[in-house]
């Protein structure tokens, strides 16, 4: 496996690949890997010749006070994973080989950035899609491959590449949960034993809302706010409970055939999200 | 010469040049062609094997009140032109198919955009990179040209492939010039023939404004006023004089090295703009 540590670097063994006519499959990560990490690998090896994962704690889409110090990191463990998932290169630059001074350009996906986990973090979109984009040229991918507990991220990517006309495709993969249904994150790590039960209960509530909903209840306001009621049970502190529509992420009063209902809670210091698409069939009564 | 209506046509297209080997060399305009975009495709054709001309007024870098429904539109008169000026193929999309809704996703070079030009036209350069991102995205082209007659936007341009790691080459070629200095450009079809006359006092002011830096003045203010005086008495209506530096936009009390003059005047209605670089020894004595 093949260690990239600049642009250049990985322009040229991108090219490289290109020239032979085989495919890429990019993986975007801020390393410190796990399951979720893992199925995108698995995924992007069964449809691409290459398999490129980005390891890069990206600072442009966290801000001042959040915890890019110390969000894990550890190259070491990551190499050894990304072998396991079967990478075939990982490009892990140095912030300033991927953000020269003086840096001023971003991408921005308007509205949607705005919402959500944009409320709280007001520039951390504008990060992500900048980095996404950038990697976009650079590796120029044949295909993008990302989990679904992101799920506002996805749905932005998806708007980015549609608008700017990116030829990349995306492939927008599963949740992966540990035991318990915990949505796997490197932020897990920051957990004690005792707030990973606690945490569990996002989870909890997710599935108590489907029920609700498969059950016939279709005001958002009631599903919304019996999950702010678990949660607060559980001890998390809630920062938001969204129900909403799956591709405008507007939010909803009445729960509608495709909705997802999107959850970000702190548990102690740790800032934890996650989600779950609705399927509900035209057949239930209102 | 191909005409290519649609963004799935130029990839079509683009893909189709690059399978075989072959490079591109992209003119990006608004169309409604002068001798200054001729001059960019000939360069274009003389260092690529194909010369894609891009025709489309771009509606994003209007603000309303802007010239966007009045601005000259011809492509009879520059598919004409274009295969005078040796291009392969003309891209002129309707503006649905470039944003279609909903449309939410703009690139924007900060700090840049907003001086200048910037001020009156808030978010005019926004609309200009992110069309250019586009059309880089969609043409995957190997070389850009612009003209050096829109000085801010060549600068903008080029900060955004070097931050965003757009893979073209940017070739920037000096100002094409009327009869009399006037710098070509389409707006100038806006012109009476008194008008044009009272125009060319823009070009003449930088002239002068040369002369005056190469026998010894080195106060920018001094310069800026200069100029002022020169166009008012002209009968224009200046928007900005502006004597800077030429990598970073920013204004400069003293003459350096390599500055820039760039102007902008209203004769009557019409916005026009105009700039010099201006290089002086080191040994002249302050």
């Amino acid at each position: 496996m093949k260690l990239l540590r600049t642009p250049a670097e990985l322009i040229k063994w991108s090219e490289n690949i290109h020239r032979k006519g085989l495919t890429i499959g990019l993986v975007p990560t801020m390393g410190y890997l796990h399951e979720g990490h893992l199925s995108l690998m698995k995924r992007a090896k069964a449809e691409n010749d290459k398999v490129l994962l980005t390891v890069f704690v990206n600072p442009s889409q966290f801000a001042p006070g959040e915890d890019y110090r110390s969000y894990p990191r550890n190259l070491k463990r990551d190499k050894r994973l990304a072998g396991q998932g079967g990478a075939d290169a990982i490009y892990a630059p140095k912030a300033r080989t991927v953000y020269p001074l003086p840096y001023r350009t971003y991408i921005n996906v308007e509205e949607l950035s705005g919402v959500m986990c944009g409320v709280r973090r007001e520039s951390h979109f504008k990060g992500v899609t900048t980095i996404v984009g950038k990697l976009f040229n650079l590796s120029s991918a044949d295909r993008a491959y990302f989990g679904r507990k992101d799920f506002q991220q996805s749905v932005i990517i998806g708007q980015m590449i549609r608008d700017l006309d990116f030829k990349v495709k995306l492939r927008v993969l599963p949740i992966v949960r540990a035991r318990g249904g915990l949505a796997e994150s490197s932020r897990n790590k920051y957990l004690t034993g005792r707030q990973r039960k606690q945490a569990i209960s996002i989870y909890q509530s997710l599935r108590e809302a489907r029920k609700v909903i498969l059950g016939g209840e279709r005001r958002a306001d009631r599903v919304r706010d019996q999950i702010t009621r678990r949660l607060k049970k559980a001890g998390l502190s809630v920062d938001y409970v969204t129900v909403g529509e799956a591709k405008s992420l507007d939010s909803v009063k009445v729960i509608g055939k495709n909705t997802y209902i999107a959850i970000a809670a702190f548990c102690g210091k740790t800032r934890l999200i996650d989600n779950m698409l609705i399927k509900t069939t035209r057949h239930i009564i209102l």
